[in-house]
């Protein structure tokens, strides 16, 4: 009772036909890892990682040529129904909008680095962002469905985008950096965060810049008036030379609690790709530090990752990499840990 | 890696093959929107409203002709793997027997007046109905998989309907309506409720009629003997002119507690759409109140909606609508509040 | 908008490629169920069961002719993005490797005797294992994702298989069988259970053996040092005489905790399912024992099914059974119970 679906409707029902379709695609992976410790002498052993998933894709096309769609990750499906997982878009000749689980302005101008790893082995090497990028405190003081605008002309695309501006934070903001609690500012917050950013490819280089500020006001108790403001520059630089690709972000941030400084932020990532024949080897090193407006270490995580893939054709790829990471809380000791994973990654 | 589905298996693997078959199909939306406030004085905020989903449609047909399948959405996949999402069918000159997340048969046989905006704006414009339909008390004191049998012969279609005899509602049961609490009654309740419906279509006219009844017993404790039960009549009346067609619904219910009187319910709503060619706008009204024996009201929704779309073409439409809502609990102040949206609808 | 897949890519998109593909198929069920009592003297009413199901089939060849795959149903989304349900496997000359929620070595193996109704009337036909299988003192003390390998040569396939090595269980270990509650060991144990196992068919006559070793070592406290182990044998027997197959199963197990024994288990099973055209009737007997070192009775499950199932083609049954159990908890009275269904099931 298994059907393979057809790799195209156009060749069999006709062409011209303006459908709006429903299509699927997958991806899988297992192999081995070891993680990264959860605290300082815990356990770290090394296991089984597997995981299988199917990603929903739909299309469609107005009749005056304005194209829509809508994807979604299966185990997304219950987010995807209220807007909290996979996005919807229109597009035409005024650009694209998308609303959902969408990145913001930045994070989608200047992303990130080359990573490694089977597992991603804590996207170490991801700049971190303010609209639902990791700068948010915490991850979910802002929320979805967000929205992003992108417009391409030329060589250039401008992205601009908000979160949900009724999303209500209903619980004590907790300031962290990978774990290391820094401050939790008490009450209940709503705000939301808008981004800005551009992207600009000539040839084999390219360079992006991202701005993001957030805003949010104490909902409860409303007296004293409370705020908590961040504001998020960010740029990033690809360039490719034959086989050998390179990209570099910097990205600068303040915090303000109740408009006075309460914490510095500063990232640096830098990832070098080497792609020959079916091998493909990248090494990345990242920093990312809050700093106290004193200029006192406040939370700081630096990684090293080198990583291997090897492309077995069929949407087959053996996949490795080892990540050291060093974290500081403070004045704190610092800690270092080696997280690693091989294995195999399948796309369908 | 994407595939696009193809429109029909016939044309390339041949016909007369009683194929069972998996399909998929989705619907997305993306706009804004402004909902109702949840409280008095509590924050009305305009914001971002999108979702995406995806529905499996499985049919088949036996040797003997009988046609079965089945269908659920996909963020309903776990409800559907116990029956209580989604819903399962056989079909053949005996009717048509369906079970899972059902409607009740006076649900299925008159339903509701059209309803308007992007997000059904809180759906005012439905009937509530006894057998998973609202006036259930509260929407969960009786279970699913429920059962809803349906036999056409010309012009008329017949319904009867049960929900699950053994779903054990493990609280006790709050008599609400639109969120206004009228009487909760300690303890713990299990029963079901079956309905009966008929609808007859000439040209363009429609006239329909259904029958409900709750009769729950308590179980815990069960001395002294305690019961909870309700009976629903409603019918409605759909005419099309042209372009226009109008759509009036009306019910009146009473519930008993022991036997005794304790609440009776009224319900009348109205819509008209009128569509021209792309553009169909709609406008709605509906009253449900729940009285004491008395005659004193216990609490009161009343709605009025405007709406509109334009369809696009390849399954794209802009939709937008706005609704007054009114409520009253009791002798309390009348609470007005107002909601709208305007976005995209998307059909794949 | 609805789309039926095609029934091979390949009558149109032509052959030789080595594609990668996500394809669907479902099963569905509806019928009445009187399922066993979960308490004496607590209500044993007769209720509808229905239920849908999609599953997701992924398949993909690399280069070198290496098949790999991955499948999951709808509903286990969530758990297969994270190696918890589903599975994942690549498969060449060295056999199959799978990842995932996979059964055990023993299980796979050995498996179950026939078992009866609509909807499995409580499996109690099933024998239990170690490894992800039943024996596992509770059915969750060790973890997913496990690895299982199979290879065959000739008509003789091996089987091994790990459960988790990381998982960490994180509850006091509740010994139970059946619901009937033998011991509960407090603290946190981490561990895993590993399996082998081997069938060997000739003709229509199969043979299989499996061992399963489970080994869990307390976590805390880690002193005094507290382990719990478990060692499992089982056998089986397929035979099958024209329209006849008759299955049998034995199993004998021991659990130690701190190396002393604690507990013994034996299993036996029996099944016999005749078909003739379109109906097929299976009747089977089981029985599982947990007892003291001393050889008292700690917990039994007896249990005798009769069933029956009528192929209407395209997909759909009529299925029927009716199972009867005797469960007793040391030298507690012997508490009996009945079960039984009958629907359709459907396939697609």
């Amino acid at each position: 009772m298994k059907k393979v679906l057809l790799a195209t409707t156009m060749l069999v029902a006709g062409a011209s036909v303006a459908a709006a379709d429903v299509t699927l695609s997958g991806d899988a992976r297992m192999g081995l890892s070891n993680g990264f410790v959860t605290a300082p002498g815990a356990l770290d052993p090394t296991g089984f990682t597997s995981r299988a998933r199917v990603l929903f894709t739909m299309s469609g096309e107005s009749d005056s040529g304005l194209s829509f769609g809508a994807s979604f990750r299966a185990h997304d499906a219950a987010g995807a129904a209220n807007g909290t997982k996979g996005s919807v878009f229109i597009q035409g000749a005024f650009g694209k909008l998308s609303m959902g689980d969408v990145d913001g302005a930045a994070n989608a101008a200047v992303g990130h680095v080359d990573g490694v790893g089977l597992t991603g082995l804590g996207d170490l090497n991801e700049s971190v962002f303010i609209a639902n990028g990791g700068l948010d405190l915490g991850g979910a003081v802002t929320g979805d469905p967000s929205a992003l605008y992108e417009y391409s002309f030329g060589t250039v695309t401008v992205y601009a985008s908000v979160t949900q501006p009724t999303f209500d934070y209903t619980q004590p903001i907790a300031l962290t950096l990978s774990g290391s609690a820094l401050a939790v500012l008490p009450g209940r917050y709503q705000g939301d965060a808008y981004g800005l950013g551009a992207k600009y490819t000539i040839d084999s280089y390219t360079v992006s810049i991202g701005y993001e500020r957030l805003e949010l006001g104490r909902l409860v108790p409303a007296a004293p008036a409370a705020s908590v403001k961040a504001d998020h520059w960010i740029i990033g630089g690809d360039a490719t030379f034959g086989d050998f690709t390179v990209k570099a972000r910097y990205g600068k941030a303040d915090v303000s609690v109740n408009n006075a400084a309460a914490l510095d932020f500063e990232q640096a990532s830098l990832s070098g790709t080497y792609k020959m024949d079916a091998l493909s080897v990248t090494l990345f090193a990242s920093d990312a530090q809050f700093t106290t407006p004193a200029g006192a270490n406040a939370a700081e995580v630096r990684a090293i990752g080198l990583g291997a893939s090897y492309d077995l054709g069929g949407g087959a790829s053996v996949v490795g990499g080892i990540v050291d990471r060093t974290t500081q809380a403070g004045a704190a000791a610092k800690q270092s840990d080696t997280a690693f994973d091989l294995g195999v990654s399948l796309k369908f």
